[in-house]
């Protein structure tokens, strides 16, 4: 039903190497489960088929990193975060997986985990393509969510819902262990960050998209101009000739699609729509790394089969995949 | 989640008036229960949100009005129409309640009860509207149905599929305990009609669409155009500098998302196009009204929640909450 | 709800002579059921409705056709076919039947069955259109599938997956007793056929497709442009002077609406898609045949009803019932 990719990356020296990170981690957000995502992913065929029907030469150490060796003795609240020392921790552990990959011209695919773990992701193939090409990263990140709080900004303390506040520098720590490890090396321009599919942002995050002019398309643009006209939009703010790392949070699916997620929101995107913005990126040659965060199979026992499945639909379509 | 709307309304004095009336009526048709629409509604936290998240000052009477005082000690069946003396009772009286808030410049939202009361609701609007302004409204009749019969074209002869028929002079009738307390100044015009979501239509109904050359789109037309364009050209017709009146039908929307309704069509609007119409409508600053009606709690044990919170989204973005 | 439409045939002498042949088979594919499609569409009203509704006068003789007497007494694997010599008889049969309509002027309404009748239902009209009028006909073939494998790229042999390459003369034989009896009087051009809805599509169909240069509409192309824009696309490649065999595969749905199919495949049409191209087709004026196919309602038995609904509604659709 698929034959290999025919195009050929820009930014990556060979198509068929690909480097996969799995992180069993839900330290950024409350609920248990999205720990068990890798296992799930790999199990439903995820890193077989990339093998054997996209033809990629896969390197993995076989291993979904829980990171419980990281638990700090102590880890209280910090400016308002929720575990501020674990995930910081984990965030750098990851930053520097998905580097090892990245500075070797691999392709990255991080399996998630929540999408506090993009802290690490991003970071990591920033520093990367800035060394091995020098250049600037773009970020599409796909989610019903911003993610963009600060930790004043945020309600809940949950850094599953800060992760571009850290990337993108409006928010900062001194502290070493609190995200202080990250440098300007790690940090992505928020002119060169795409959102796709957002519909529930909090009041302060509405304040800082509008402030920092930052590209957003809500299920209200998709609406209006199709995904296919939004899918043009988006790439052509980023441009012909700059890496794109995409960030996909499962929860950007309509719960009809990936009923199996921590904060579910309805009004999202088809399946259809979610593998077609998949398959534009991969059409633009441009694709360095690859998040699928956030599906949580313990939360919906008759749609955590659905949920996974749309997960490694994604992650096909993302990585070369068509239909024709 | 929201902010409160930033649009300056065109016709209205100022932004954040809203008289509400609860109509619990169901003498329209015949199935019990769309009389309880508005107290789930209210109780899904609709009234409260439009408080505290859109900032409205909200003028209600704190009652869901059953008009059960109204009802005479006989009524036959008159010209085919059923209920015809309490029907046309109750509908003179929400017209009254909604001209009283709408000639003091509010916004007016009336929460239904069967669409029958939309020849209250819209009658109340036109004649405020005149008096204030001196101008016509336009009405935008979102649902699967034209409920353009007249008495004489109806099969049912239940009054929920005859408001427009009566709203727009083509049908009359001389009995004042009958609809003939319907005037010139509560009338509209055929020409200011924008019908949109058209999938179940009698065939006495697609005649008088056709001669009176009234402008409709149907589901034909939005997955022709996509809705984006449906929208430019329905808002397009009615003109910049025209009031509007907007009746929505949650039955418009395809009973996946809306099941629990007295007359569901398949291949309805999604969600999200039912979100992107009320969206629309608000960003002209021209909503001068909202009817929100046939959602019908008792029909769908299952599908009842989602119905209500359905139609509670639809008020919200019609009334101005916005994604970004 | 409906009218009679009103579209002239451009290619058939009359607009309401419709001959209807009902196709109980089973034998292109290994699953059970598929053959009691034809009763259920029936019993769902499907015949009467044409008549009254659409006021086509019908010729249909009564009774769905098993062809159980037509069973070889041995019918080995032949060039990896399974049941090769019936459902070769059983196709040359049902090509006679609607070739006897379609050469009086018939418009023909094929309800199947799998997919494998078109190897009959194509060759009779094509022959006929071709006697009757001089003309090629187009083939629009709505499918999650490409039906295109020959016997010797099939991987599974079963002859629903093949009955596209037999009718354009891609796979040829000379038996025959196994499609020996397909004539050029009965084949069509490849430059002529049009798929819409693909989704799954074997690696030898994929360069079977690429290397004829076929026309074909994946998900992917609709989700980019829009139904609207997919269907100007596909009739502007037929053009306004071909009469059209429509072949309509209840797969092309997505399982959501059509899931008692034997292969249903996620990421396809909405009932509303499947309805808008038949109704576009039906506008053109140029149909000349229809074959409805693959709904097995005993795959599932709670969306059986569903599917079956959802194979009437195309029906009409495509015979020309209109929302407006
Ligand atoms: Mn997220
Ligand atoms: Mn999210
Ligand atoms: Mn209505
Ligand atoms: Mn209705
Ligand atoms: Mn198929
Ligand atoms: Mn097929």
């Amino acid at each position: 039903m698929t034959s290999a990719p025919t195009i050929q990356p820009k930014f990556l020296p060979n198509r068929n190497e690909l480097g996969i990170v799995a992180v069993g981690f839900s330290g950024g957000q409350p609920k248990a489960g999205v720990d068990a995502a890798p296992m799930a992913l790999i199990e439903n065929g995820l890193i077989k088929q990339l093998q054997e029907d996209l033809e990629f030469n896969v390197s993995y150490d076989g291993q979904v990193h829980a990171y419980s060796e990281m638990i700090p003795s102590s880890d209280p609240d910090y400016r308002g975060m929720k575990k501020p020392k674990f995930v910081s921790a984990v965030t750098q552990k990851v930053s520097t997986q998905v580097y090892n990959y990245a500075k070797d011209g691999k392709l990255v695919l991080t399996l998630g985990g929540d999408h506090s773990i993009a802290i690490g992701t991003v970071s990591g193939t920033a520093k990367a393509v800035r060394e091995r090409l020098g250049k600037d990263i773009a970020v599409i990140w796909v989610d019903a969510h911003a993610d963009i709080n600060t930790p004043e900004t945020s309600d809940s303390g949950n850094i599953h819902g800060m992760p571009v506040s850290f990337l993108t520098g409006l928010a900062t720590e001194e502290r070493e262990d609190v995200f202080g490890w990250l440098g300007d090396e790690h940090r992505i321009s928020a002119t060169k960050l795409v959102y796709i599919g957002l519909r529930d942002i909090d009041k302060g995050e509405k304040k800082i998209l509008r402030e920092q002019g930052i590209k957003a398309f809500s299920m209200h643009d998709i609406d209006r101009h199709g995904i296919g006209k939004v899918m043009d939009m988006a790439l052509g703010w980023i441009g012909r000739d700059t890496p794109i790392h995409l960030s996909f949070d499962v929860d950007a699916l309509d719960p009809m699609w990936a009923p199996s997620t921590g904060t579910p929101v309805r009004g999202g995107l088809t399946l259809r729509e979610g593998d077609f913005i998949a398959e534009c990126v991969a059409e633009t040659g441009s694709l360095i790394a690859l998040d699928l965060v956030e599906v949580n199979p313990s939360l919906d026992a008759e749609g955590a089969g659905d949920t996974v499945r749309a997960g490694v639909s994604i992650v096909r379509c993302a990585l070369g995949d068509t239909l024709l």
